[in-house]
């Protein structure tokens, strides 16, 4: 469990959570147990993922990955121990007051389950080797990975108390930043600096698999990474909150070179 | 999801659950959601235990395993989603007030996370193949099998709204009938009717496994089989309920042929 949390990564997760209670001028430690149990869950999703039955991946983050140092068995456990052991450090912790913690672990488990994440790791493994649209790939995205950034989001303005209206628009936030994010990682794909993104470029089209560029062509990708962005702000401008750190975050994601 | 959770089984979990209410005589709908909950969990727990890295079975409960069926990377996110929605379960559910969600689900994760099931299933790992001791065998099924039955009885007690120190006692004779159930196995394992267990008599010794049987004897397993369905429900006897069916359950575990 520990050598694949600590195995680094950016830490989006958890810095989203502490950016909603930044914006919200709310003191940073009470984000702590929620920044950790996401980041928890992202990295057990990391671990089965890159299990030889799922997508058979050696290397993680620059490091071996969890089943070529235990083995699959303990790898296995390793994840179904770290998403459960999520939920504990939610319900145990002594910084969330106990009112708001059946909502946060309401949020994540929704995020991370059948109808979240799993549940687009499912719909992206079926999408695999065929042609889908635009649409059916953002859906695998939505869930795939934009649900959780999305709940990280949510669980910051759980922990901010802020109005259901703007734990809603957050979310919202998150799914924009999420697709923006993923987009981005398309065109980079095709034209970015081999040693900046740490991997060939081109590895997408070698791998048959359908992306923004595949689909929309370059042009096209860059078009939706600018539409997602902007919706993204849009989302900001609704909020009472100082959202500045947030904003940087969307332009980075829209700007970033790795 | 669905296929794992309809291929039957003794279902002893829910009915644990039903058994406390019943005790305390509350209406039974009350457990619905917690029952299906602790045996999502029990479920998922097999369907990666069956997994060619663990076990690598191929038929569980007179069908083949999941993996068997739908492939491997799908049998792990079945098993992710299962224990994932388990909790979304208990949640959204609108038979349970929500003054008694967290505890519950507090209750479920522990019991299911590295201090419960998973860290037992860990520990089993590391004993196979092993000489152990009879306290290093107790100690891996009170983790492996004993907290999942403790916790169907727990969250029976708190659906009830009995005290805690009634709920500790329930858990306490939960550990008691796990360990008790898991020794008979091993008994007949050695003694049992080969068509009215269902598998051939005398596989564990075939498997080199540390049992009951073969660390204390015939006689030193029988003994402890006792001691442990007395002290279960010597357990019983400190609780205010009429616990008539705990008892029964208790003795049907003890004296069962199959």
């Amino acid at each position: 469990m520990l050598y694949s949390l600590q195995a680094g990564g950016k830490r989006i997760r958890p810095m989203l959570v502490y950016a909603v209670l930044s914006s919200y001028k709310k003191e940073m430690e009470l984000g702590d147990d929620a920044a950790l149990a996401i980041e928890m869950i992202h990295t057990y999703s990391l671990v089965h993922d890159d299990l030889p039955a799922m997508d058979d991946d050696d290397m993680r983050r620059g490091k071996p990955t969890n089943h070529k140092v235990f083995g699959e068995a303990t790898a296995i456990l390793a994840g179904d121990a770290l998403l459960t052991y999520s939920i504990q450090l939610i319900r145990e912790s002594s910084r969330i007051p106990d009112s708001l913690k059946l909502d946060i672990i309401g949020a994540i488990v929704h995020a991370a389950g059948p109808n979240g994440m799993v549940g687009g790791q499912m719909a992206d493994m079926e999408a695999e080797k065929q042609q889908v649209s635009v649409e059916e790939l953002e859906k695998v995205h939505e869930h795939k990975t934009g649900d959780l950034l999305a709940v990280a989001l949510e669980s910051g303005a759980i922990l901010a108390e802020a109005s259901n209206q703007e734990r809603l628009t957050l979310a919202e936030f998150g799914h924009h930043i999420g697709l923006a994010f993923q987009i981005k990682d398309d065109i980079l794909d095709v034209e970015g600096d081999e040693e900046e993104i740490g991997k060939p470029v081109g590895s997408d089209q070698g791998n048959d698999k359908s992306t923004y560029v595949s689909i929309l062509g370059l042009d096209g990708a860059k078009e939706k990474l600018a539409y997602h962005t902007k919706a993204a702000l849009h989302e900001l401008s609704k909020l009472s909150a100082d959202t500045s750190i947030l904003e940087e975050l969307a332009l980075y994601i829209e700007n970033r070179s790795s």
